[in-house]
């Protein structure tokens, strides 16, 4: 048999002498076919070569069950697990993700959404770029009620939903511990203030401060883009300060800029906690490592992952209805490390 | 217009009051259309909704510029880097990926494979799971010729190519290395020998151990998962050993799984390098944090998963052939850092 040739129901039911009306019912587990035919049929589709019409079947009833998924980048400790969570989620009902990333790149992420929107995905579940200003790249979406969900990196808009955490209240709480172990300077390392994720941590950080009658001190707020190298650079402006103007807490709006910060004041003979505290973001794998190990901020990127994958599945097969639910906001919660614990010492 | 109606060139052509053969040329941006026409055209599509039918025309091509990445675990370092990798390579040349993962579980590769073959993903690219110990699964692949590239955790087969690093030379290499350090003793913390990677690890560390006239000790031969939990019952093993019998050197198969025994060993008041040396594998962000820090192996995962679409997309195109290519291995590096460092003092 050729191998280039697509193989037909036709020829598996010549290849079994049988009819190719008993084929195509035995290939949909039709139970009017008996289990031993079923599973005749099965073996000699599987030797054949033969691929099921869920190709040719979804250009017919308009649903591919493909869900297309959009991130800044795929390689981070968060966004790694936010995929394994959405991937779980998502085979667990049948359904496959194409995925894509922007790079940061407001101009790709068009791109790329007009690529799901060609590929017909079923859903969309997105994180925007840094620098993304507006949505008029999903307005192809809106408009064919292609149901879309944000996580993360979300932009507000009536008709999707966004999964995300309490950035203000997590950033409040961490900040107010930092305070009641002494701290009165505090510095902030942020990130893009375009994107709600880090615009919330810092309002939540000033927010702590004003009820604690703290000053919010502008030169302590360094926005960035919380690499390795940012926290670094951290270090050395923190170090090119005077004594007397350095910060006694600093928190970082994630774990990589914190510990690469700590790194550098370490070299440089300050003492971690004691001559200024750090508390970080994310609970990441380098925050049980670094010493003292780094306080943090705990959630669980795979749960955002289900939760949004969950969300939209249960849209698409009518059991709730995604334009009635604005945010779903999942639990965060304070992981209480040496990095902070200028005033205990059972930590 | 209804918005659940499916838009055509039909639409676009009243719409613009121009013909619908017209329409379809500027869609295809035939320059027998002026450029101002062309414009109007894409921005009636844009405004109407209008979805082109690259998926109609793939069920006529057979062509779905769709890739299938079969992996073991999406929440890992190495992987999140492959995947960039690959997401990079692949959008470049018009491509997208649809990603599953197996959870280490054979069978969920087994139904994850025939998923893609199903959604006639253009070319496959694998990595194992742990206990996969046939390839029976890929067999419609190869019956059907589409393409299946391996990348890390391969399996020897004539129809395929495999991307991976000299894993035997890095490990006799850091092996090496540690001799030269003065260690005598040396533990090995393996991974599941079914897998290529891990047992050329091994066969690496036991020739460098044989050329240099040191025995290989069997209850220093640890297989486990690599996990964190891994690393810390390793510390404990380690620890309940007469001190006679403990190792004064440890190459890792992970750095996960080295970080985490460093700190249980560590806890205990052991010091590293002088009681005992480590070394990694991976090159992950947490080995540069540890302290002392880790001494490992470097290689890309990003570079791994560029060549693996790289290679796959030149196949489907027709400028390479696949079918000759056995094996691509990738260049790795040793990093010497201060976990190792028993003899230098200069690091």
């Amino acid at each position: 048999m050729s191998e280039d040739r697509e193989i037909t129901i036709y020829d598996i039911a010549k290849h079994l002498g049988i009819s190719a009306a008993t084929v195509s019912r035995g290939l949909k587990n039709n139970t009017m076919i008996s289990k031993s035919t079923r599973k005749k049929i099965a073996d000699a589709a599987k030797e054949l070569g033969y691929q099921s019409n869920t190709f040719a079947s979804s250009l017919r009833s308009k649903n591919t069950h493909t869900l297309g998924v959009l991130v800044p980048r795929l390689n981070s400790h968060f966004m790694s697990s936010v995929l394994a969570g959405m991937e779980k989620a998502a085979s667990k009902q049948g359904y496959n993700l194409i995925i894509a990333q922007s790079l940061e790149d407001a101009d790709r992420e068009v791109v790329n959404a007009s690529t799901m929107f060609n590929k017909r995905v079923d859903g969309l579940l997105i994180s925007l770029s840094a620098n993304t200003e507006n949505l008029n790249h999903l307005d192809s979406f809106f408009k064919r009620k292609i149901p879309v969900v944000f996580f993360d990196r979300v932009h507000p808009h009536a008709d999707t939903t966004s999964i995300i955490i309490d950035n203000y209240g997590a950033a409040y709480k961490v900040t107010s511990h930092l305070i009641q172990q002494g701290c009165k300077r505090l510095m902030h390392l942020g990130g893009n203030l375009l994107r709600d994720v880090y615009r919330q941590r810092l309002e939540g950080f000033q927010q702590a401060l004003k009820d604690h009658h703290l000053p919010f001190i502008e030169e302590l707020h360094i926005i960035s883009t919380l690499s390795e190298d940012a926290g670094t650079d951290a270090a050395r402006y923190i170090l090119d300060l005077p004594v007397s103007k350095r910060p006694d807490g600093v928190f970082c709006a994630n774990d990589t800029v914190a510990v690469h910060c700590m790194i550098g004041l370490k070299a440089a003979g300050l003492r971690i906690p004691e001559d200024i505290a750090f508390a970080g973001f994310n609970n990441d794998p380098i925050s049980k490592v670094v010493e003292p190990n780094l306080t943090t901020v705990d959630y669980s990127g795979e749960v955002v992952g289900t939760t949004a994958v969950s969300n939209l599945i249960s849209h698409l097969k009518g059991i709730s209805d995604l334009y009635m639910t604005n945010q779903i906001t999942l639990r965060s919660e304070l992981i209480v490390r040496a990095s902070s614990a200028k005033m205990r010492t059972d930590i």
